[in-house]
């Protein structure tokens, strides 16, 4: 199954475009786990179960991990989606990017050892770099494009040479579209920048979008999907981590985001139809 | 002592410019290590300790680690630099690249887990992506320039808008030096490609350079040399792995390669003098 068929297959049956980002900080867990000794598998575990009947996916900050070393228990917490929430991808938010002969040692990093189903893809070393992840159909390849951070423009929207006044993250855009894609390749569009969304969509009808910044970076639900839906009424993954897992409730803040996500969809295929 | 401070003590005690790349492959290991339990460790320290008296620093592939769950053999390798040859820089090649509150995770990571000199960092998402880490200034931050791999142009070598047919790689040199440098800075430049190095040289004459690709990639010492080195006969860091650790004897590879280094930069100086 290529990428593109678990993806569509994760959206439709589980009827949520929400991905919820598991970034455990040692400094904010629960009071509960300060003595526990895989506080940050137990972390996971509770916020997974919790979240799961809302979302499609789970996105997991490989930095907060291994900050702390804790890098078995980032192994278990994707086996246990794998073995609890078969249904949910699994996203490794690791940003890798480095030379042909060393990125095949990060996509075994990425597919074998952590068995992640997609990865998230630092687009600046070129051709070589994303070949040992794009030559994976079975995996994704999420190339970062227009990121959701302050700093982001200060490199992304460089406006390059020629007649277009093309900015550079339309320029990774296009070279993903058009000849990095085996049918497992997304962009990731900061949901802080809507008018970017917009615009990567007119270019190009049917790429999935990684969406992160909803919530505590301050993105809107409602302008992501205006700008970056399908005419199907899917095509993006909305990423959010802090807003969820630290919330008093997970559970009711990932469910009342699902709904207001599937009403806006609904209310937009009311309006193309 | 700032980082800058580190590189000079590193390259005058040393008398040597050479940076060896630990890059620990399980499928070229010696034989007689196939079934050490700590294999990578035990490669490592071997390489180390014949190829010390030839270098100044040593690179660290994260990458090749992480593929085989090796970190702790990481730690230790690089906790072995540090009891064992005190004078030499430990850099670990990371590659990290993400927005402020992660990146700060990964300078964590690199500088407090790993006990690392200095890491290299991908520019791609700005401003508040490097900041956690420019800030150590007692950290060396080595920046993604030019890189040294096939694929390197196809964004790298991107013209950007305006009158100075700037190349993006030139622009990010640009932004290193005049704005994220805190005495810590350098900039990866491929030895594939002496006219990029020749051409940051003269625009930055004093930014030091990390030149990665000579030997297996094929770069050539002399044109690095010719081209990168400053005129106090330093400035640049040659950086060659495979080359020297897979050699059959590595500390005569090394300990040439290194008096060749020293034999061009004699000849540069006399043609200053």
């Amino acid at each position: 199954m290529t990428f593109y068929e678990q993806l569509r297959t994760a959206w439709s049956t589980s009827k949520s475009l929400l991905c919820i980002g598991i970034d455990p900080d040692i400094n904010r867990l629960p009071k509960a786990l300060a003595n526990h000794p895989q506080a940050y598998l137990a972390f996971s575990k509770s916020i997974i179960d919790q979240v799961a009947p809302y979302a499609c996916a789970f996105k997991f900050q490989f930095a907060h991990f291994a900050s702390q070393g804790k890098e078995e228990e980032l192994f278990l917490s994707i086996q246990y989606v794998k073995e609890n929430h078969p249904d949910k991808l699994v996203i490794l938010d690791a940003k890798r990017g480095d030379i042909g002969s060393t990125a095949d040692h990060y996509q075994k990093e990425c597919f074998e050892r952590y068995q992640a189903d997609a990865v998230t893809l630092n687009p600046y070393l070129g051709d070589d770099s994303v070949m040992p992840f794009a030559q994976r159909r079975d995996k994704g390849c999420i190339y970062l494009c227009r990121t959701s951070n302050t700093g982001a423009g200060d490199i992304q929207d460089l406006v390059l040479a020629g007649n277009e006044e093309q900015k550079l993250y339309e320029y990774i855009a296009n070279e993903v579209v058009t000849r990095w894609n085996q049918q497992n390749a997304m962009l990731v569009m900061g949901a802080t920048e809507p008018e970017a969304i917009k615009n990567i969509r007119q270019k190009f009808p049917e790429i999935p979008l990684l969406v992160p910044g909803v919530g505590t970076q301050g993105g809107s639900v409602n302008s992501v999907l205006a700008a970056g839906l399908t005419t199907q009424g899917d095509g993006v993954l909305i990423s959010t981590s802090r807003a969820v897992i630290y919330a008093s409730d997970p559970a009711i803040t990932a469910k009342k985001l699902n709904q207001e996500i599937n009403d806006q969809r609904k209310l937009k295929d009311h309006q193309h139809g």
